[in-house]
């Protein structure tokens, strides 16, 4: 049993996650969003779980830091400088950052890198997602940890060979891109397929969540799961034993 | 049975043509490609069928009337100025324009208008699709024609509510919003799905065709119909009675 | 404003039907189950929703008839003679029963009937539902009313044609014929599609229901439309004017 | 360069088989089909590739034995006395036994073992085949293989868990199952999907050929791999090195 605090508590993410906390017999610390003291917050918390901003990151991983709280980062968008705070971060408490918190993603991108390292570049990889009209960026989060997924078998970097948003004169397909599309509609919770399409046949690789309670599930195990390890930067499939 | 001339007969469209001209009985009178004269062929056959290049469409249209022989177009990637010169055609020949010739995706568009016009605005549209490697365009015609169903069918212009090729910070879906995406890998046909997305529930109508050989048979079969027209501008709908 | 009475309040589909009568700004008149009296249920009541049991039919339809209240029937598994009582009822109270209660089935199941009377008997109709792992019977009730839409469309009886559960040596697939599988499994709220297999295409029309509100939403909805109704028997897409 | 001979010549993919040798730069040393002697046809070949039936795969067995040259076995519905045989002749001669012969399916059927071995007895497993309308047995060859990997990966036997066909008061779902369900229709060469239903979230690992080809291909690519091989027993695995 331990007490969680949530940043960025207020989505529909923030109520999820409560909804988990409080089921899973630990007790809900808080939450706090745009304009309150995470310090107090973490100062009362045994953990934290970042679904928030990348603007408020390094906020955040201080009052971590200052608190000596392990801490789980779902945030999506985070770029190049993000990752660095993290990394720094990382030297003094426990923190976990992942574009998709459920046991299904993490098995699946396991299952893309297999697939990916062992199917040659003949074979093209193409990833759809779909998600609700209320999402603001394209591709989803998850959808890049797929690809990154693929392009790390493939030993290739994705900024290199990623592309996204085919439209008009697009010429043939290069070869060696790893492509991206998005769907938003309706109130999908996340649909994501990686699709290896080869001569005459295709393998597709695929995962539907029901609704966002897996994503708040996982991240709560992650948070359990850090409170136990030493200070670093950790990975869902060390939390999952992928 | 029928001498059915071929114009754009060195591409893949081309030789699925030939075939099916000669399995169901008919002649081949010949093909035209870039630099032939369409003319010599238009002479020696009964109908022509066109999956050549829009530059070209003028000329061949101008060789049917000169011959007075009927014109399937499929060519894709026409502008409103290529859909004038058909409809000049069309007072002095039978010509059928299409973005698609098989029986499938004709119904398919059928169904898309019934459900457009069936549900409210509150189900986002989103039209996907995926073909082989080599294809230089997207959307598919045969995307933008099922969009154009969908967008009939609620009264609006595909070119005002069209949102395609979604990347980066796009912002919450636009209300009222038809999507495209497009795949590109390997060898497929043609696959297409339209997305109905509600609260909470979804409906998909999708097309799949195995091979080239269905859009050759029914440009075949609209050939053979087009035979017995009068002068006009006719649609696959009314050579399948759909 | 109306009460609303739930006969099978204690399943998931009960529980969703209290939480839908209550959001939408109704009373929720109570629910009555196994062993209780439904006619008491019945006189505090404006309308009854009855997600039981077949074999309870018989005495919820009396219930409503002696209070003199519509009903809907969103029971599954009925046999002609539970067809017959819902008639006899409906020449006093109205009623409506149906094997799904969502607007996307009622959409989907019409653009069967539309897809299967306009496709020759060389399209093969196959209908594949997934719902979660607790369902005691196969196929759904919705994929058997997906069923009875296409073989109407065809003018044939689906008992006549249905070929369920293909196992073993089964010998090719009998030309006309309706077949069905169903898959179970986690916790899917339901997903059907119905597949219409040609020469070298195929055109697939599915439904996916992320939870059971829509079901809850959709019965809520036939309850207020009955309640303006003449005694008689009902459909949805009376209802949702398809 | 080899002389390849075919058993089973004179079926669709029997066909696939001579096209692809010739187009591979190999001889097609001739078909052997009911009533021929096959022995006179391994005399002449390097390799034989064979797609007949389970009554004939002794004789077959012998005459590659007989003429010492490796087997590629490609008979689907064989049972354990059709296993024996095999494994007595691979004292002998090279063979190859394999559901399915395609790149793809191999690689997926691998992925299938990985995601069974990682995710827990709570994810349900789920089969879907679909194929053309003259196909005489349910479920396919490849089904079978997918759910003896999956069956392998859980430490228990297929025959133990499998459940094929349901329909009707089948009950809830047995733990521990692995579901089969057969679809049929239209000309499809060969679509299977598996499904991890889990807790509100499902993954689908899936395969689709869009022809013939392919089986072909993957055949005489483990044709001119088994000629290099010692005599045993060997899997399309150690061909493809997955």
């Amino acid at each position: 049993m331990a007490n969680i605090g949530v940043i960025g508590s207020k989505g529909a993410m923030g109520e999820a996650l409560r909804r988990v906390i409080e089921a899973s017999g630990h007790d809900y610390a808080g939450g706090a969003d745009k304009g309150d003291d995470v310090g107090e917050l973490a100062k009362v918390s045994d953990a934290l779980v970042d679904f928030s901003a990348p603007a408020a990151l390094q906020a955040n991983l201080d009052a971590a830091k200052r608190a000596g709280v392990p801490i789980v980062i779902g945030t999506t968008g985070l770029e190049t400088k993000h990752h660095a705070m993290i990394d720094t971060a990382a030297r003094e408490i426990a923190v976990l950052q992942t574009g998709n918190t459920s046991l299904g993603v993490t098995l699946l991108a396991h299952l893309v890198r297999e697939a990916a390292g062992r199917l040659g570049e003949d074979w093209d990889i193409e990833i759809v997602e779909m998600h609700h009209r209320r999402k603001v960026d394209a591709p989803s989060g998850t959808a890049l940890l797929l690809g990154e997924a693929a392009a790390k078998a493939r030993k290739v970097s994705l900024d290199d060979v990623s592309e996204s948003g085919r439209d008009g004169q697009t010429g043939p397909r290069t070869s060696g891109a790893i492509g991206f599309a998005a769907l938003r509609g309706g109130t999908v919770a996340g649909d994501h397929s990686v699709i290896f399409a080869g001569e005459e046949e295709r393998i597709t690789l695929s995962h539907s969540a029901e609704n966002r309670t897996i994503f708040a599930r996982g991240a709560i195990r992650a948070a359990e799961w850090l409170r136990e390890a030493e200070p670093g930067r950790y990975s869902m499939e060390e939390v999952l034993g992928i």
